[in-house]
């Protein structure tokens, strides 16, 4: 049985799980513990524990119990003091409450939710992700870097505040893999913030797995503005400190509909100028974008992205590439 | 084996049960649904939901799941938007929002307390308490009842608004039980207030069930200022409709200390006159009084009352009545 790593956070990381737990492959999902927005960035400050949200999508995505437990994790009050809270959330921060070892509060959620796989939060340290761009100005926290649409340079650098050293768990499952996915998802808030915890690109250098990037189908303002796929592949493989092998792009084109939608707030699909560099990657193109209109979706990541990948065809595309 | 219905709610319903949950009977625990005080009132009104704090201590006594779940359901966090809810009633909250049928929430929380016994709501319908004083002051919902400790006149008439249908499975388990035990808990606010849902009292009576009132240790101001034991028959019968048909009584002295703790509040032992009326039930009496200090337990019912039945004690001298 194939090992996969995947590292990311976000909504691409819930469809791509969401579709990989149904093949027969050993999942390992390291999860960025960045988040400082919504209801999660509320239960950071006020409780003093680790971020619960990205943790929670994740165990959703490879849950295996009934609906019932699904739709309990992503339950969002609408009203009065738990206003935005996701019920999984605070299961998760009550968890911490409790139990010291973090290790044993992702057992105990995994356990409620059957969850085919592992969840690895990519360090138990307290840290916030940082960036700074081209015009010198530093952006601090992710939930502040998320929303710097008005920032249109491109971040030159991006580190933690404070250090964080890496979840011995999540080295040995990147040493021990045959795959390491990244993405989709942001590129700095979702992606490259695990890239910056100590240990990680030196576990992914050592490791004789291939690595895996599944390209954003749409840019990001603040993030990624006006990014082709190559300064995608430029900026990951600065912080990794290592050559993506593979890279699996998204072929189907995204209704005019979507375009003229995203136009509005200045961003677009992810230009594919990576004809330039064909020699140097092994390229996979496949049909990637989902049908489905997310627009309803009640979790935290509903209203951010409206252009999804297909959690099917995405697994479909991996499974072709890990077995080929 | 005997089939054991309890009424109550409140710490002393947690006592009874959690020394009960350890002998060879069947329970079936009838829990009021009119507490409107604390985390409970406030997601009752927040989120239209079923009170969930009695529900919730009744399904944590009966529990046989390991202590992590036991505790985390008590847990109760300490700052920011979730501060005073406790972690379990956010989970009975949440599941009502996404099952439309109670008796499944309960099923579901059930199941992963693995609680021995089943926990019955009295009502499924959204009802508060109201009591009407002897000089004509009538006091509206639970929470302000509980705190009118200014009110030193009896309680001549209390009524729910509105009426409330009685909870089939709460009438069936009446019917078909050995026996029925009351208390101990607030007379009004935890006793009398299942008595006054439409059905209870026709159930009790229609029953070949014999009638256990445990007798409550101390009064309380604003519902039992003053109270003897005879007077706390007197209220049960008015409501029941029906003769109590056994009392236990506690008969070990409460230390000089506790005694002062509580004058300080005007609040007393229950004086036992029951000496007038022993030709009509059968009293029973036993040490009762638990000697740990309950300062510091983290939930609800923590500070309302110091001096507590003892729940290993209470569960043998049950065991004594209904064996013997």
């Amino acid at each position: 049985m194939k090992k996969i790593v995947t590292i990311g956070g976000g909504t691409g990381m819930y469809m791509l799980l969401s579709g990989l737990k149904k093949y027969d492959v050993e999942l390992s999902v390291i999860v960025s513990m960045m988040d400082s927005g919504g209801s999660t960035g509320r239960l950071r400050d006020q409780l003093g524990v680790l971020p619960p949200g990205d943790v929670r999508q994740c165990l959703v995505a490879l849950s295996e119990a009934s609906d019932l437990w699904r739709q309990l994790f992503l339950y969002r009050f609408e009203n009065g003091d738990l206003q935005g809270h996701n019920f999984g959330n605070i299961f998760i921060s009550a968890l911490e409450k409790i139990i010291p070892d973090y290790q044993k509060v992702i057992d105990t959620a995994s356990f409620i939710l059957k969850t085919k796989g592992q969840v690895i939060p990519v360090t138990h340290d307290n840290v916030h992700l940082s960036v700074q761009y081209e015009d010198g100005e530093t952006i601090e926290k992710e939930s502040a870097i998320d929303t710097a649409t008005h920032k249109l340079d491109r971040i030159v650098n991006a580190f933690l505040i404070p250090r964080a050293t890496a979840n011995k768990k999540a080295l040995t499952s990147l040493l021990d893999g045959d795959y390491i996915i990244l993405g989709p998802g942001d590129l700095y808030t979702s992606l490259i913030a695990n890239l910056l915890v100590d240990g990680v690109s030196e576990a992914i250098i050592q490791s004789s797995a291939r690595v895996i990037l599944i390209m954003n189908l749409m840019t990001k303002k603040g993030q990624t503005t006006h990014y082709t796929a190559s300064d995608h592949i430029e900026d990951i493989e600065k912080y990794m400190k290592k050559k993506v092998d593979i890279v699996l792009m998204n072929e189907q084109k995204i209704s005019d509909d979507m375009m003229n939608y995203y136009m509005k707030s200045d961003e677009r699909q992810v230009q594919d100028d990576l004809q330039k560099m064909k020699n140097r990657y092994s390229f996979h193109y496949a049909s990637l974008i989902s049908n489905a209109l997310h627009k309803q979706l009640k979790n935290d990541y509903a209203v951010r992205s409206l252009v999804r990948h297909d959690s099917e065809k995405l697994a479909e595309a991996i499974q072709n590439i890990i077995t080929r």
